[in-house]
């Protein structure tokens, strides 16, 4: 399966002064070279070269592109096979034509995600790591970038590696006490997988605590922006886009539309839903009635219910104040800059002093607080060090909760010496569960649902 | 204002394997190297080498990328400066955190069009070259693909310069007759001029011919079609249409709304108007109050009128046939695959027999006839051969068309013999405006119009 040979075009479609094509697999270069016209014949160029030439229509010689050929050989490659990229002129038409004469040499079109599938099947990388090619992809925020990149670079796997040695080393005494049971003492056996069954479950709890963060720092928390008319949503909102939304207009051909329900407070990503909603019309209240901004509110890790100090609480407050018991909320009082006349003691009967932040949007004062207010409920006051290894994807979220499981029940079993050969089948599961995080015990149709997450040419 | 360092994003930006930032400036290798983790430092690497590596923040040296860096030293490179091609995980996050950190160097964000210009201003490359490429990141079809990529290549050029050369030559003839008149017979001078401007008018006039329809393949042939409901219309566009839509929902990512417009007959693309109108109603007459169907009629190039072979001419499509008399128009008779009820002689009072086009959208018959009609229309019969230089920008053509008056201005003052030194005036105004096309004699103010029309990273 492996045997044949790749192309996609690897860059985004659209205007730009540049697009890439990259192929992989063992007729890589001698495909190109067909094709391509310059100085040295492409498989007589040294591994890691550049080259300037011309992509021919081999059918009637005529100039197809001009294009920069570079030639990565096996196996320092992203794919470990032979890779060649192809830089043509930016725009739909350069790659297309480029593609459709690869297309009609012994190359096909690769799949989504086929060239990280290979760098998987090929043991560049496990399983863990690929996955955080997508989310480096798809990352919305600095902080998730971060914590992909640490993925991709082999952290989470290392973790994980070391929690299957142990299991392995804990399965290979148990196989002795199981097949020479004269050289083994069955008590100290059940001693040792409770004692390794203990440590790894202490070291799962320790990835599993940095979870539910991770899946933050992900995806974004979820939040909604909620509050009478004329409170300051919209001014808040962009008060909190401020940052992110420069970064995003620099770059053209980003759309607002794209990304720009995501705010970064403190390195936290803030996914604001229904901002449309609060732009176009200032009163949740007038709306209550509006599907989305019931689906909104009912929808968001995090409400953020902004008040005006400036006037004593409106009936509407006290029974929005309501609705958000139970709900990870924090209550803004506005207008602080204004003399108040909320009664405070009154607020205090809905939310505790601690979620309630006096702000002053216009002014720009009290976003800190915010911030604080925000690391408080999510990340008990600060995020984790810059070196922490966070677990944010759901599915190895779930193989370390089963993983957990099967290590709590070796434990129970050998506690209450139930015979070893059935304390090992728990062992041996907690230690496949590890393994499908990183690959190594995955099977097949997983993989393939793994990979078509991707987009082409990755 | 070339010794500084210029970076930008030069991929389309979106969703992609792969993102591409390209610096240029005698600093770029060195600027780069302070940011970039490989074995080797990227100012010992060779040119036109690739380079696997790490982007690190030199502030507090975290991993802020996993990258491919190519280096590509002056003179050989896009710029002919030292050019340094950063290559990044796709996704918006990826390219922005290596892009700030380069902007903390001693690099600056290029100004859109800045690559290409630089390319210019350093001599690689002449205006209509420079021109050439954003033509071909533009480009929507492959012919006009084409033509742009002889234009990159020079074919222009080389037949711009030839012409100047013979002019050239001719001032220096003057030149000689002002300075030293007893060397010379100024008959002889002349006829000289007479002889010469005839000769570059005819090849100016070669050139120019084929400007109508090299606008036309850079451009698309702006066409409407229009015809009672229920006529065929929306088959007939989606039959035209299926080629080249196929190509483009072959990329991913490639919005149907950006170039549905363009279809391609034969290699002549068509830039069909108002799809959208004849896709959410079929009816032209029923919309004749409809602004944009009004503006697409009144602005096409050509009008395609579908009637249905299978009736009578209707009152309406009296009304319409007389309102296209005087236009570039075609009469398709679809249905013919069922009995024909038009009154053959009644249509021919309107259109001539060879614009009459019997056609069977539905049983996908009459094409070819439909394309033939089309090139003969536009094209007298077939596109030029495919080593053809076409000039299709309108800045060369008004060029062109000047210089052929100044050339016209001198013969014609050379004829009545008036004095020498005065119709040296015109042959220059003609070596000048042919200058501008190249850009030897270009100003300031037009070449930085000029790009600024170009994308960033270009």
């Amino acid at each position: 399966m492996l045997s044949d040979t790749i192309a996609a075009i690897a860059t985004a479609v659209g205007e730009g002064g540049i697009a890439v094509i990259r192929i992989s697999g063992p007729e890589a270069v001698t495909e190109v070279e067909a094709l391509f016209c310059s100085k040295t014949p492409l498989s007589q160029v040294p591994s890691h070269t550049v080259h300037y030439g011309h992509i021919i229509d081999p059918h009637n010689r005529e100039k197809v592109e001009e294009v920069l050929v570079t030639v990565m050989r096996a196996p320092r490659s992203f794919t470990t096979e032979d890779v060649v990229e192809i830089s043509t002129h930016g725009g739909v038409v350069a790659v297309k034509r480029v593609m459709d004469l690869l297309l009609l040499q012994n190359i096909r079109l690769a799949e989504p995600g086929e060239f990280t599938k290979r760098a998987f099947l090929n043991g560049r990388i496990d399983l863990s790591q690929a996955e955080g090619v997508i989310d480096l992809i798809r990352s919305k925020s600095d902080k998730a970038f971060s914590v992909a990149l640490k993925q991709v670079d082999g952290q989470l796997s290392q973790n994980i590696r070391r929690l299957r040695n142990v299991l392995v080393e804990t399965l290979a005494h148990i196989e002795v006490n199981i097949d020479y049971p004269e050289h083994d003492v069955e008590s100290f056996t059940s001693e040792l997988i409770k004692d390794k069954s203990s440590q790894v479950m202490a070291e799962i709890d320790r990835l599993l605590h940095t979870a539910e963060q991770g899946k933050i720092l992900r995806e974004g928390l979820t939040t909604a922006i909620v509050g009478r008319p004329n409170v300051g949503k919209s001014s808040l909102m962009n008060t909190l886009a401020h940052g992110e939304r420069a970064i995003v207009t620099d770059i053209p051909g980003t759309t607002r539309d794209v990304i720009e329900e995501y705010v970064t407070i403190n390195n936290i990503p803030l996914k604001l839903l229904d901002t449309a909603g609060i732009r176009e019309t200032m009163d949740v209240v007038e709306r209550i009635g509006v599907e989305r901004s019931k689906t909104a509110f009912s929808e968001a890790d995090l409400l953020l219910v902004v008040i005006n100090a400036n006037e004593p609480l409106h009936e509407d407050e006290m029974a929005l104040l309501e609705q958000i018991r139970g709900r990870q909320a924090i209550v803004i009082m506005n207008k602080m800059d204004l003399p108040a006349q909320v009664d405070r003691d009154l607020l205090l009967r809905y939310v505790p002093e601690e979620l309630i932040v006096p702000m002053s949007v216009k002014e720009n004062e009290g976003a800190d607080r915010l911030e604080q207010a925000i690391s408080n409920l999510f990340f008990s006051g600060k995020l984790e060090s810059a070196d922490m290894t966070y677990v944010s994807n759901v599915r190895h979220i779930a193989l370390l909760k089963k993983a957990r499981q099967s290590l709590v029940d070796a434990y129970e079993a050998a506690d209450q010496f139930v015979p070893i050969d059935m304390i090992q089948i728990d062992v041996r599961l907690a230690w496949e569960h590890l393994g499908e995080i990183v690959g190594d015990t995955a099977h097949d149709a997983l993989i393939d649902q793994i990979f078509s997450q991707f987009c082409l040419g990755k």
